[in-house]
Parts: C-alpha cells; structure tokens; sequence
C-alpha cells in the first residue's frame, strides 16, 4: 500500500459556466492532499478517465437528467481505475473498478457514495481497461440500450448512425450489423468513412464533410431508412427524416451539432415526417439501464472475443490537458472513443 | 328514385396549389349531369361534409401519407351521403353512408372504387349525421386511437391537448377524462375555454390567445405533462416540451399552425427535452386503424348514450361557402367540428 500521506491530487474544477465552447479559463486547476477512506469508503486511483460530448451538458444550468456540476466542483467524469484504499468489504486494494472518479487523480468515495458513483469491479479478462470505457463502458451500453430497447432493430432493416465513429456510433453500427441490419453511417471526413467501412464493416458511411447527406442515404439507403440513431442534431437529423420509412424509429441519443450553440436550439424542421410516416422519435438515458449492464456487457464482451465487435480508442495523456482535449469532441477532431490517460 | 337525368352536379375542384391561405381563385366551379352507376358502382347524394385541417396538406404537391389531390381534380373530402342508386348488393337506395365523397353534390362511386372511398353504412341509432362526421367519425377516430394507442393514458396522468375545442380535441380531452385523466386544454379565446371546461368536463383550458401557454402549464398541471396530444405544432408543441415528464409520450396529429407558412415549418427547438425525459414523439394517421373503427365506433357511441361524452359541431350551409368556410379552421374561427350542409 502506498504511503496516502504522501500523495497530493491534482483535480480540475469547474470555475465558471462556459458560454458556446468551454475555454481553458473556464476551468480551475487545485491540489489536495490525499486521505484515507473512512469506515466503507474506498480510495481509487484515477487509470483512465472517458471523454463524452455529455460532459458538456453537465457544465450548463438547468434541469436535465442528472444535476449540472456545480461552479467549484470537480468535473463529472467516468473512470477506469485501481483501489488503493478501502474500508469497505465489497472492493479490496489491486481490484480494478469503473465509476465517477471525476477529473482527478485520486477519488476519495465515502461509504454514502459507493452506490451514486456507480463503482464496480470490472473483469479485465473481458475487455482492456480501454475497451471498459469505450464498448462495455457507458458508450457501449448507450448504444446497446438505445438500439435494441428503443430501436428493436429486425434483420433486413436499414439502420443509420451519426458520429459512426464515435464511441456510441461504433457500438451501434456494429451491433446492428450483428442482427442483420443493412448499417449506413454517418461521419466526418474520409479517414473515419474509410475505417467504418473497412475496419468495422459497416455497409457505407456518408461523409458529412464533403458529401450532400441527402444524395447519401438516397444512394446507400435504397429501401429508405428503419432506424436512426442521432448522436448529432441539426441539419443531419432533420435530412433523415426526409428519408424515413413508415414506422421508423429515431433514437435521441444527443446533439453534439448544438451542445456549444449560443443561439437557441435548431429543431427539426421536417419533424412532420413522424406523422407521415407514423414514426416515432424517442430519447434515451443510459442511467435508466444499470441493472441489465451486465447482461449487455457479457453479449458484447462475446462480440469482442469473437472479432465481430472491434473497437477503437483515441487516447490523450495527462490530467492537464483535459481542456483542450475536450474540445477535440466538439470539432470532430477525435477518432474513436476519446479517453484521457492520467497515469 | 329520383330521375337522375335531371340532375346536375356542382363540384369544387382544386385548380390550383396554393401559396398560403387558399384563396377563392384556387379553385374551380364546375357542373357534370348526374350519371347512372355500373354494375357494383354505388350514387350517393352528398348530405354534409367534413372540413378539416389535413385537407390543407392534400392540396400541397409531394410525398405524403395520401397522395396530394391532383389540379383539376374534385377535391377530396369525407362526408356522410344518402345512397340513391345502386347496382351494389351491400347498398341500398335510401342508405345513409359515409365515405370519401368529395366537395360536390353527388358521388358516383363505381365497383373498383367502392373500398378505396371508404363507402359504408352509418347505424343513425349510433349518433346523429354530425356526429358521424365528429366523434364518431374521422376526428373521432384519430382522437381515439391516437390517446389510446399512442398515448397509452394511465388513470392519474394528465393529459394536454391542443385544439380542445376542435374535432379532435374535443374527442380526446372527454375519453381521456374517462379514462380517469387529469386534463388540460389548449384553445384560442375565452367562449371556447369555457366551454371546453363547463360543457366537456375538462380540468382546465389555457386560452393561447390571451394567456401565457408556459405560465397557464405550470398553474394547471403541477405534476407536469405525461401525454401531450397536438394538433397545432409551432410555439404551443415547443413550450409543452419544456413541461413534459419521464416517459412521457407526444402525439402528432397535425400542426395546424404551420400548414399555411410560406416560410420553412418551425421545427421543436426544445425536442431536446425527449432526450432528457426519456419521452416519445410519434405521429399518427387514422388510416392504419381503418378495421378497428367499428369497435372504437361502439366504444364512443356508449359514451354518447350515456351521456359522458358530448359533441359540438360548427355547420355551415352551401357547397358554394367552400372555400371560405374551409379558411374558418386556419384563423381559429370554427367552433367545434366544422361541417359543410351540402343538402
């Protein structure tokens, strides 16, 4: 065990509510000492720590599905990370463990936060530390529940996904791949259509970018679109609805196209097309679903082990650079799950 | 039988698409002799007609759920008839029917058109001829499968719908009462709150036109919005998001206040609110309900037996008044259902 006295955490803390992208300043940087846990508490230290556009609505006032973080706090974030403390009985020094670490080095959960923080062990025999936050992490869960609950894709439906390469789009595509799904996506720029096609094994991928969305999914969807999964609002939602089949179901996962927006929200125009088409656009939480995780986890964690489900990490070091490596969701500039190494 | 050589036919036929508000030019006059059925074809002499806001979408060229009624074409309308000739074994002269019968004065309906016009008899120990183009007919309809399918209400919900006074709105608010709702109307001006709430039985009626959509949302449904039926779409669709519950569930039925917009429809800027409440959009058209409309008929006929159930129906006299009664719907002035007496 090593010396907790010894040890000080570097957190970064919200310090102001950002107004379009978050900036550097909007941040602040704070030392602690570390301290032992109390009685059923448990110290974990901060491995590997999961970047989602989410993140970015925590940071705004307002009610939402979860509380915002609080000016002063330290950000919300998913972790991967080892137990290097611990007073309570279900976690022992060396196990490896998932949860809400925050962005910091070190997370202290008292005894009345083992269960909001969600920690759990994770068996690293199913899946790299990486792939624990990426396809059997909250991503990969996103994308299973919101396909298979919300969307209950048939074998033979067309399936379209946004931010394809994208944590939630790699899991999604590749899943409805896996019950029979023709699977276009939907990404940006050719390095990511080239993999989601190539590497993935997705049927085609638009690219955004360069392309006109709507030649697309007139080209690779022929027999209209099933189902939608939208991590990206805007402009891209309201096309597919032009291309929607009847009894289609849109899947609101989020928005990461309005997320930074200082002007108000751009609704989908063409939303009158549910009505044609007698469809039904509907939003999911992954929180809704922790109870059946490990179910899911085990179906993916098969799909890996076979080969049919690969995935992709992009990986940036160190606490500091949190800042600017958020922003890389916003621009598009990640490839894969975009996850922050901090030791 | 009448001597159907002297007859004469005055039909309205659309002449033209029209940019906005239709106006009297859009249409065309005309007169045809009243001819004879063939074999299995049905004459039906046109009583009343039924006016309602999707007639607007018929007009508009493009892809829909119906194909747009042609230039030149009769234009499309349901109504409720007298048959007075028949070479169709399931009519008889003197049947009282209701069908797609068009805004003219009489109705051949030949054999392989006979199912596609929707032709059956009318039981008028059920309801009145007006109710048969109210509740019991196409509104009623859509008001009742869109609640009850759609929406799924659970006693102690509360339910919101817009155009609480119109055909639809006025089905849906009573059967969502009976159905052991809370439920809270939307409608423009004073008289139509009123009655919404002294006639029908509904818990509350904000008046859009003079109140405060948002404000009269928070005073009248303090346990939020958990079914929101709209049949307006805009701003009222945009401000409801923001009050809607977990798993709650909207039904598009029409988006009355964009059917006329020369400029992009506003799409729900809040759709976002979906996301956050894990809430479900789905449109509807009563079409698909087609071979369960007689027992949704027996279902609202009881409740207009008993009593619980009313219905009010706006009449106005004279094939001629077409074009301007059909403009009542788009400025808010018909009164309950809005029916044409042709004869």
């Amino acid at each position: 065990m090593t010396a907790l006295a010894t040890l000080t955490n570097h957190q970064i803390r919200l310090k102001a509510r950002p107004s379009g992208l978050p900036k550097r300043d909007d941040w602040s940087f704070t030392t602690e000492p570390v301290a032992e846990p109390g009685d059923g508490g448990v110290l974990v230290k901060t491995l590997a720590l999961s970047l989602d556009p989410a993140m970015r609505g925590w940071m705004n006032e307002g009610k939402s599905y979860i509380a915002p973080v609080g000016i002063g706090e330290v950000m919300r974030a998913g972790g991967i990370g080892e137990v290097i403390a611990s007073k309570n009985p279900a976690f022992a020094v060396g196990d490896a463990v998932s949860g809400s670490l925050g962005v910091q080095e070190y997370c202290l959960v008292p005894a009345a936060e083992v269960k909001r923080s969600g920690l759990f062990k994770i068996d690293l025999r199913l899946g790299t530390m990486r792939q624990w936050l990426n396809v059997l992490g909250m991503p990969g869960m996103t994308g299973y529940f919101g396909l298979m609950d919300v969307g209950q894709p048939q074998p033979g439906e067309t399936v379209v996904v946004s931010g394809a390469a994208g944590a939630v789009g790699q899991t999604v595509g590749q899943l409805a791949k896996i019950k029979g799904c023709r699977v276009v996506g939907i990404a940006g720029g050719p390095a990511k259509c080239a993999w989601v096609v190539k590497e993935l094994g997705f049927d085609a991928c638009i690219d955004y970018k360069s392309g006109d969305v709507k030649a697309g999914l007139k080209e690779h969807c022929p027999k209209g679109v099933d189902i939608y999964f939208d991590n990206v609002g805007g402009d891209i939602l309201d096309t597919v609805l032009t291309r929607i089949n009847r009894k289609a179901r849109i899947i609101i996962c989020g928005a990461i196209s309005q997320y930074n927006n200082t002007t108000p929200v751009k609704g989908p125009a063409n939303y009158l097309s549910l009505l044609v088409n007698r469809a039904r656009m509907e939003g999911i939480v992954v929180f809704d679903y922790t109870e059946r995780f490990p179910q899911a986890v085990a179906e993916l964690a098969g799909y890996l082990k076979d080969g049919r489900l690969k995935s992709k990490e992009d990986v940036v070091t160190g606490l500091n650079s949190f800042p600017e490596t958020l922003l890389k969701l916003f621009n598009g500039e990640n490839f894969g799950k975009l996850v922050l190494q901090v030791a």
